[in-house]
């Protein structure tokens, strides 16, 4: 079902965006035709955009559906699943350009913005308001909004604060099918807080890796910005299951820490290798805890957190007293991986598993790796049981990756086994597409499927991700 | 495209459910055609059944398919749109004896219920638990879990702690259509807090009105309980227009109430009546707020909120110093739609406006009953912009049925054009349909459409329902 282009495709695609610019450079390409998931398969396309307005992405939607030329949307390209890889033949639609801050209201608490609104740009942008948008991935340095809205990112503080579809009031997109000629322009969703107007579309689009259509322009909820610093609780562990207790018992105490972030030993040597923030690397476990309950109430949260991890097998656990060390502690967190990719090329797995379910899965991962002799560093955000084990291979080890690639799905396996997902906030995109199908019983798959194609009938959109078929 | 019941599907119904008991009854089965909605159609069902178990439900689905018998489910019918309402020669199916809770996880803060299971039931056997489950329609006493799901039931605190789709975590459904025969079992969604392994194809069940299929189970996410009582700031006002100033201002000084209540006088008027509580019913409009930061915080709060109201010219407002008249005010509220209907026939409206246009569609409200000589009694969600108008008429007048009817569809106009939408947490059902469209552009529409056409290809779900024909 998928579009195919005809011969002589990019040449009628220019003659058709007459007065727009493609870029067609074999190197700018080669950028712009992946993200950062190793080892997804990279097609070759025919030419990329990098549209300014909303009216040019209707301009080259249409165009590529009259010439039969699959059309795939990225944004910054720090996706972990392959979801913005470019197939044989497509446009690319790249959106860092459409990088505006559209409104920010102060009195409804909402910010419209265009897709390639970097995450930490819109967080520094509503600050100076007062306000806080709270979606957290380890990318928000450089992810766009787009990005982040085309994979349902989380991160650190989706613990207590959600996910970005939390976030999500209404979206622009342009879309075919069932809408009319592809090229139209919809809103999904609404300003308001609330509302149950028909179905939820906008919903199914957050998610939907750009599979759907090109989101070209988010409304954001927002919160006021916190009151004062976050009390961090740092925990050490000498092995990694006692750590997954910690998390375990601090569900079941109903403590609410805003984040509850994991990280092993490779991790923390990682980056401490890097950044020399002097973070001590003697243990096999680290448990980081973020809780912003104010006043009174989050003292005493930090003290039974810190109690909860010592009454998990914790060599010590105390609250942090110093601001700047506090921040070389997230700070570790959010470079673990790019500090590990520097070594070698990372393979990053991203199951998530009922919480009481994370010492299990620890200890599968650590099975796995021993039996694979593959080494495995694990950082986590361990409160929501979302775990990133990082799979890392020496570089040009055709056996290495084999043994990687068999510990991805056998992780996948476990995960499923222990009730949980394959995916708790990267998304499908290539990599996942086959732990999906193992997750999903066949008639959801085939639900799944059938909303592609009444969606987006050519095919056009993302074509080969999520519901794509992973082949052999 | 809806299916049609061919000549002697009763008799053909009951001898393909031989052992099930088929409710033909002619005022049981009246009782159980509608719900709470004033004035919406109401079709003769053929028969009810009344489930004990997903393998019952998949059986009398399979069968209705086959012989061509829609199927209208229902909880306990407290819905106000006509979203439950029975079609002519329909199947109601009504989930009220699945009423178990299944599990509560207290190890990951989830409770597994059938559909069934009312909502204050739920929230008091989580309670024993250490536990909440926020969402709280006015009819928590009432309404199930089933039927808050499937309209994505909103409530007092849901402007701090969300709605009810917050809350779905997995749900199991019967279905058809790509999943297979009619009758199918299919779980969507999953057990975990985070998950992006797919559409999600959950979300859009929620609020789907039962127009995909029958929800037979469903896994809830829990809080734990909250640990002392909210403080209680009340204000009176003299006029409408300021108090929705004074919700406005709320909003924008991110003060994050878990509720904001607004009263008129005919509401409080009513419900003192009824209830004798010994509420003032001087004031024009009382705003209601609960606070439940913990500690300093949530005094400064109090104190900030107080202020707000009187800054926005509330005639007094205070924080409560008594916890039982603070009680008596909260039941005031939630006791508002049956105190006036106790009066005559009560239509329901349910605008949702951006915040900040509170105070203008409140005026525009006050307009179109003055114009219409229509009496409008209006409570609200104000911290949400949710608005409920309720139009009260005399029995048995056809003028003013028609004076309700037209300003009823005026209020939606007025809630379109303030940015909003027509309906915040009631549904579209069947008195939305016309105002759905009003609201959502063609091509929006053409999509609903699309997707309910894949997801139920023979119109067997609830047909007419949310994107049915509204007539004329």
């Amino acid at each position: 079902m998928a579009a195919t282009p005809a011969p002589g495709a990019a040449t009628a695609l220019a003659a058709r965006l007459d007065g727009l610019r493609l870029e067609t450079d074999v190197d700018v390409l080669a950028a712009l035709s992946h993200d950062d998931a190793e080892w997804a398969e990279v097609g070759v396309p025919l030419a990329a955009f990098r549209p300014h307005s909303t009216a040019e992405v209707s301009r080259v939607v249409a165009a590529c559906a009259e010439l039969g030329i699959p059309v795939v949307t990225r944004g910054a390209g720090t996706g972990l699943s392959g979801g913005a890889n470019a197939t044989d033949g497509c446009l690319v639609l790249d959106l860092s350009r459409m990088n505006r801050i559209l409104e920010i209201d102060t009195d409804n608490l909402t910010a419209t913005v265009q897709p390639g609104v970097v995450n930490d740009d819109l967080k520094a942008a509503v600050a100076r308001e007062g306000l806080w948008y709270p979606p957290d991935p380890a990318s928000a340095p450089w992810s766009t909004i787009g990005g982040n809205v085309a994979t349902n990112a989380g991160g650190l503080c989706c613990l207590k604060y959600g996910v970005t579809r939390d976030y999500v009031l209404g979206l622009e997109a342009v879309v075919g099918g069932p809408a009319g000629e592809y090229g139209t322009t919809v809103r999904l969703g609404r300003r308001t807080t609330k509302g149950v107007s028909g179905y939820d579309l906008l919903g199914l689009f957050v998610g939907s890796e750009g599979t759907f259509g090109v989101i070209t322009e988010i409304t954001l909820k927002l919160r006021p910005a916190r009151r004062s610093a976050p009390i961090t609780v740092v925990g050490e562990f000498d092995d990694l299951i006692a750590a997954g207790r910690a998390v375990a018992a601090v569900t079941r105490l109903g403590l609410e820490p805003a984040a509850l972030e994991l990280l092993d030993r490779a991790c923390l040597q990682a980056v401490e290798d890097w950044k020399h923030l002097g973070i001590g690397k003697s243990a096999a476990a680290m448990l980081l805890a973020q809780i912003d309950t104010p006043g009174v109430v989050g003292d005493e949260q930090a003290a039974a957190m810190a109690e909860a991890f010592r009454g998990a097998g914790a060599v010590w656990a105390e609250r942090s007293t110093d601001d700047t060390e506090a921040e070389a502690l997230f700070s570790a967190r959010r470079l673990a991986y790019p500090a590990l990719e520097r070594l070698g090329p990372v393979l990053t797995e991203d199951v998530c598993v009922p919480r009481s379910q994370v010492p299990v899965v620890l200890a599968a991962i650590e099975e796995i790796a021993a039996r694979h002799q593959v080494r495995i560093a694990t950082i986590a955000h361990a409160g929501d049981g979302n775990l990133h084990p990082l799979i890392l291979s020496p570089a040009d080890d055709a056996a290495a990756r084999e043994a990687a690639q068999a510990a991805f799905e056998e992780m996948l396996t476990a995960a499923i086994a222990a009730g949980g997902t394959v995916t708790g906030e990267h998304g499908v995109g290539l990599l996942k597409r086959r732990g999906m199908r193992a997750e999903l019983p066949a008639p959801v798959q085939a639900m799944q499927l059938a909303v592609k194609r009444t969606l987006d009938p050519l095919d056009l959109f993302n074509p080969g991700k999520v519901v794509g078929d992973p082949g052999e």
